[in-house]
């Protein structure tokens, strides 16, 4: 049997529906009930060599991952995950270790239950087979709540800026086993005032000065202040770059950046409603840019992080 | 600069924006407004050496096909284009003639005006390049008419079997130069009353037997009947397969496939309602599975079309 019509028969046992589904699998496309809310749509496609390594990597957080990017985008909007649409295209051969077809259900073994922790479904989706690499692209609608969407253009000077758990050295496994930031942003958005938000996925400085920049005014961070992750550590014992170095440019945390005004800050600080800590680390100025505090004075901090890279 | 941006600052002076986005580029993910209909949603990508051949067509071709296979599922749902979201994978060194950012630019040149021309918005992407060939992921977000959606799933016996337009032959020019009938599904479902709907993608004798086994019944179909596309003559002559072989089996077509009860096929054949022929092709039974009228005589008629293989 061909290897689309396989995977759909697979699909069809394993996928589970969700009440917002009014068509799933099985049609030309999928049909999803009316809500009042605003529809939240992000769309990543992720690569095999640049986002991960097939052969070196269990292929089941390879999908994992693939739904948590964009998972971690609707976070950042503060939006509820609804679902997810999946395209595959898959090496003709398979892995190693994997037909095509084989390869195709781990991968949606690692997304099945991660959108349902999520309250999502996966809701369609389109596979192919060539002889290149594998590719996922995956394309996330989710909604927004009463308290509508988060954007990275809200912030205001003299908001405080924030940041939910800590940073660098994601590609010691975070990057793979990421957390979305789903259910600290919809209990942080609907609890207190919120004026901006982006999630840090190319890295703190590169993010941050995105956050600055759509918002029309700067921000100025506190490296003392900055928290650093274990694995920023024991990467910097490797490479010899600081730790704040990783934890200033490395990509893929998938933390929440926020800009908050002072008392709602002053609220989160001090009531720490999250499972993972949530820290002060600068604040929002009128001059442009991205800066740093070193030894109390204000310089330019450059936004390095990751982005794609062609030849000319 | 690097590529994302680049492209970034180029989409943001040339893609139109639409009422219904309230958020569209520059932000973690858009937003689109709520409405009363149910969100249609599909996705389709496409690979280069699969669905197009990159260095030997123009590259607006290939953006406006990415984006025309999506259309045409949601011309099969008879559903109203709203949004579309692209995923690109870029070969990192261009193509023989351009540049990755230059070949990114030409995918959408294709892909603005063809939106346009359906009240379709695009409203967000995703761009990465790597060593390996291009690839195009695109889901469409459309919306119900107050029709409903027309499904795979309810053609009923005695419906009669309509198709538009021509069959066959589409590889020597329309798969690529496709025009999605969505227009003509919005028309058809407004003013009659149909039962089922497909978009021949990969071949009308698999797609028909899709239809019939959605809808727990069965389609004879008389071949004499069927509209034969000069594409498919020319290319009989090449290859010394029948015209008619090609007009059951080569995909790509992307006209409609419709079951429509009979008094409602007799309307619509007699009012042509559109701007290209819609015949009636045969009919829907109670026997399951496909058939074909030889001498009068049913006979069964395998199912043969494009389905994407893996190896073993």
């Amino acid at each position: 049997m061909p290897l689309e019509s396989e995977l759909i028969s697979w699909l069809e046992k394993n996928l589970p529906t969700g009440e917002r589904m009014k068509i799933a699998l099985g049609d030309d496309a999928a049909v999803i009930a009316a809500s009042r809310a605003d529809s939240v749509v992000t769309t990543d496609m992720l690569t095999d060599g640049v986002d991960f390594l097939l052969e070196q990597v269990d292929p089941q957080l390879v999908g994992r991952k693939a739904l948590g990017v964009n998972l971690s985008d609707l976070a950042a909007m503060a939006a509820q995950p609804v679902a997810a649409f999946v395209s595959l295209v898959l090496p003709r051969q398979g892995t190693s270790k994997l037909s095509a077809l084989e390869l195709a259900i781990e991968l949606y073994r690692g997304m099945i239950p991660f959108a349902a922790k999520y309250g999502m479904v996966i809701a369609g989706g389109d596979t192919n087979t060539w002889d290149g690499p594998l590719a996922i692209s995956v394309t996330a609608i989710g909604e927004t709540t009463p308290r509508g969407p988060l954007t990275r253009s809200g912030a205001k000077i003299g908001d405080q800026v924030l940041v939910t758990g800590s940073l660098g050295g994601s590609i010691l496994g975070k990057h793979l086993e990421l957390e979305p930031r789903i259910s600290e942003a919809l209990l942080l958005n609907e609890r207190f005032v919120l004026h901006a938000g982006i999630d840090i996925s190319d890295g703190l400085a590169i993010d941050a000065a995105r956050l600055a920049q759509a918002s029309g005014c700067g921000i100025v961070l506190d490296p003392t202040l900055i928290p650093i992750a274990d694995a920023a550590c024991r990467l910097s014992e490797r490479d010899g770059r600081s730790p704040l170095e990783h934890a200033l440019s490395d990509g893929e945390d998938f933390e929440l950046l926020l800009a908050v005004p002072t008392d709602a800050a002053r609220e989160i600080l001090s009531a720490q409603p999250l499972a993972i800590p949530i820290t002060r680390i600068g604040e929002v100025i009128a001059e442009p840019g991205l800066w740093q505090l070193i030894s109390g004075k204000r310089q330019p901090l450059e936004p390095k992080g990751y982005e794609h890279q062609a030849e000319a």
